[in-house]
């Protein structure tokens, strides 16, 4: 199976799915996400954590959120115990790979993959002209070291926390999603308020009163709540409203959580 | 066949599908809209009646338009002469249910659920944990009472007609498309008029002028027509206009249909 | 194969893909675009032409971008050298049907299609009715004479260019993509400029600066550059920005491009 997260154009996602038939007509593709925002490694990079929670070690990820397309931008093969990614090494696999343990990197030359479709490459969509036919051949069983050397490190963006020290618990807020959630990277465990407990969350400096509640529906329309989302991390939500545009969260913000009983 | 209809960003849509693909490899998935307005329980519900006209009765149909994910609301398996559908129990499968003859209906209990599948069920995401293994395990053939107890009465929303009494016909506004048509329930043999006659909506407690016409191209620029949409029924179009811009119709809204030369 | 580019709901894409799997639950069905500006033809016509530069040549392209519906405009099927292709005979088979040498064309009798399918023809969504079924059938192996007669001349919409005459290098704007791109049709051997020339566009009768540059990372942000694009002619772009905004450009514009230093 591969997977695509792109932020292209639905024409561009079609070329890419073509150059994957044309090298394996029985490729299983799976689109992921292509409604990120432009340019935005962060989102594109949650797309692919949760692609990687459900989809099958064996599964081949490409990410093409790609805004240094043709320049002197590595392309990246990289194999982790969460399945196999292939993208512009730019930052996108960050947060598929945290603690997925020991991962496997190759850098891809164009002129290897020119090769094996005898096609040329562009310099404005490897989308197409070099990850999509990496992605099928890889599929098909083909080795990483065969598109070209070992990578020793990766471009990763910066993830706060998770932690809990001194009494606060912070980390990131990862993702906002089409309801307005934010979900951050703090694990349940990390954070301890038993339903119907008053709690603040502190976003980008500014600190807002929460409810911790089970599901959406136990607030309050309007009321900003804290609960578990469905990667089995904290989000904060807003009942029939959107948190984000409550809180002016975004991407990359610091998360605090503490309980308004134990400041 | 397993079809799709949420509210839901895509990324969440593709977690569906891989709790579907991780229990059975083979399923045939197929969107049938992820575009709904957020928690738009009649306009999802309009989604699964066009699926169910169109694909055959063996069909699972998946509907996630859940804001009360979490709560006491009851999730179910509905089993009908127009498909099977899973989802929660809020009235999404009020239209498709309409006029299908006798049905049967199925509570989900999530631990049923969760004893098959050996994952946990969160309190935020039933489409992922609950509704798609569901219907992946109905796709193979379980039977719909194994995940639970048979459930009387369903959640419905009000649908007003379609009839015509004491002349006057009349129905209800069940769908916005992206082009601003106004599709009702109210079919041809019930309102008359051949093409070119001059007509009347009334919508919301407002009257318009309107042509009955055979196609969108019928109609000058800018004026209102009354058609036979694809669905069978009268539908409100402007001919390269919004006609939902137009007249402020949404869904629910109560229509009625008059000659203009028949008052 | 099937494609299918329409301007279409998702609700009414699901009902074509019901109506081609209906004859053929084998189908191999892919989407190449459905956000196209409602009724653009040229944004249609852009799609199926990338389309038909990657996918096979038995490919059995669909095109739904049709406000003529239901109309006296006909509907057709081509057969060329770049694929098949299905839809209303209204423009939409211009970008794609050009050098492709010799095409055969047939109209499309809806009777001789009802026929077939044992179903009605709708005047509101020949996508579903008319389209989606001749597909199906060509792509199992019928004749497109068997749906209708020879047909001799095709709409097409007019597109200037590409050409350069007495030393001015003109063409038309075919395309705006997300990322606010302008794509024309002037091939990279048609205008010469290395790297980090110097060069004016010239779109709508105003003339910009420009950068000759590789790829979209070698600009400055928010400088206005030329590249080739990934289908191979020039594209007009802003790096992090929209080229579309900046310039005012539009599809179907004329689209001059010139040295700085030889005016």
């Amino acid at each position: 199976m591969i997977t695509l997260t792109t932020d292209l154009d639905q024409i561009y996602v079609s070329q890419m799915k073509g150059a994957i038939l044309a090298i394996n007509p029985e490729a299983m593709i799976l689109d992921i996400a292509h409604d990120s925002r432009r340019f935005d490694i962060r989102r594109a990079s949650f797309a692919l954590s949760t692609a990687a929670s459900i989809f099958p070690r064996n599964t081949v990820h490409v990410c093409v959120v790609d805004p240094g397309v043709g320049s002197e931008r590595k392309g990246v093969v990289v194999e982790s115990g969460r399945g196999r990614f292939v993208g512009p090494d730019n930052g996108v696999f960050t947060l598929p790979l945290l603690s997925t343990g020991e991962i496997r990197a190759h850098a891809i030359q164009t002129e290897a993959v020119a090769a094996r479709t005898g096609r040329g490459v562009s310099r404005t969509f490897h989308g197409r002209d070099v990850f999509a036919p990496v992605a099928a051949l890889l599929d098909l069983g083909e080795s990483a070291d065969s598109f070209g050397d070992p990578l020793e490190d990766l471009e990763r963006f910066e993830v706060h926390g998770p932690n809990a020290e001194g009494g606060r618990t912070s980390g990131t807020l990862l993702y906002v999603d089409g309801f307005g959630n934010l979900a951050t990277n703090i694990p349940e465990a990390l954070f301890r308020a038993e339903e119907g407990a008053r709690c603040t969350v502190t976003l980008g400096g500014k600190t807002f009163p929460c409810l911790r509640a089970g599901c959406y529906a136990d607030a309050e329309p309007g009321e900003l709540i804290l609960l578990v989302g469905s990667q089995g991390t904290y989000e904060v939500s807003l009942n029939r409203g959107e948190a984000a545009a409550r809180t002016g969260g975004v991407e990359g913000d610091k998360v605090e959580l503490a309980r308004e009983d134990q400041p």
